[in-house]
């Protein structure tokens, strides 16, 4: 049984900052996913979307800043999901420089077959979560 | 006097979408950025930047995927400022293909000087919205 | 008949820059890759992805940094294009900001199909080089 | 003393793909930089930029595209510098996928203070390549 909030870490590039000295902010929701990724796991990832069709779209997010990170910087993504319905997945992402919190995140996750229709969340995602 | 919404095209190129076949979600931020600077004025952006050391930062930003955006498409981002308060700005800004609504988004933006305080929004970027 | 160069516009954003206050070297393959789009017709390279399964591949690409372009900077990329075969395509590709060259790009592109094998580069592409 | 190759491992993520269902060519150029901070050492380079205002410029560089990388592969950059002078280190940075060569590089760097200006590569640097 998993133990939350799934831990994910990240190292701050060059590629990461804008010209202001902080990292982009758009730049957190890659984090998120990457976070996102291994808590469900990449392989089985691969697996739904080239034996079953099915992948993975992000319905709704939200990110409120409070402090920026910086090049060199060592964050931590904090990711704690919440089945919504059978359909939908939200995901608290928090991203943690040491103890500081510097962003907050919410990512709201369905599932799409091939034909982009809504599917049910598959049962070995559900497992992870 | 400006009139609102104001307008932004965006071309869709290899680099915005993912193997999903659709735009990359995070990026929609950036097309927001883009609309953002335009509707501000980037040479008084800059100039502000340079001789006053005022820059501009997201707090908040949520955003929601009706549809996807695919390579090839040419999009319309429509923004409409509001004044919240003297420090702070939020842009309704919505992604259109034709008249098909994409994705909606809310971005709250604050100004900092160089040691990263909040100051009031600048004059000059108030006389735009 | 086509006048070489052709010439693509970027305006550059917060989001192009690093936080050496200057464009981040990666992202010149994405302003070049979107001058090449313009160069052989976005709604012709749609066409022969979705109907022929046709798309294009860097096969090699080369870029010499002069000097560094910064936010608010209004920048002319530079195409001539050149058929080595009937395989590939070479593109002189080069960045300006008004007469000042800063960055000289070279990238050679190959035409794939669905399988990911090289085919000969399609003539309605040709017709534009 | 080092062995080289210096070896950075590149996990790929939605983000890092485009809708040829390939890693984006621009982002091979983000990985090397990525594996050039490691093999330079994180901490150092903040140091330099923060305390001596010595940042690192890429002046040349060249890839070689042999097979592309899709979402869930796990890469490796395997990167070996090789001092040009005073003033220049080359690095020969190859993207293998286990075994398999995918993308060949060589980017050259230098270093520049505070105003741009070149200026000899510093000794902590040298200690490590």
């Amino acid at each position: 049984m998993a133990t939350w909030p799934h831990v994910h870490a990240v190292q701050i590039y060059y590629e990461d900052t804008d010209h202001s000295g902080l990292v982009y902010h758009a730049n957190y929701l890659r984090y998120f996913e990457r976070a996102r990724e291994h808590l469900l796991g990449v392989p089985e990832l691969v697996r739904l979307l080239r034996e079953d069709g099915v992948g993975f779209v992000v319905y709704r997010c939200e990110m409120v800043f409070r402090e920026g990170a910086v090049f060199g910087d060592s964050l931590q993504i904090r990711s704690t999901p919440k089945l919504e319905s059978e359909f939908r997945v939200t995901f608290k992402q928090d991203v943690f420089r040491g103890e500081k919190l510097l962003v907050q995140g919410t990512v709201e996750m369905v599932a799409v077959n091939r034909e982009g229709s809504l599917v049910a969340i598959p049962a070995t995602v559900l497992a992870r979560i």
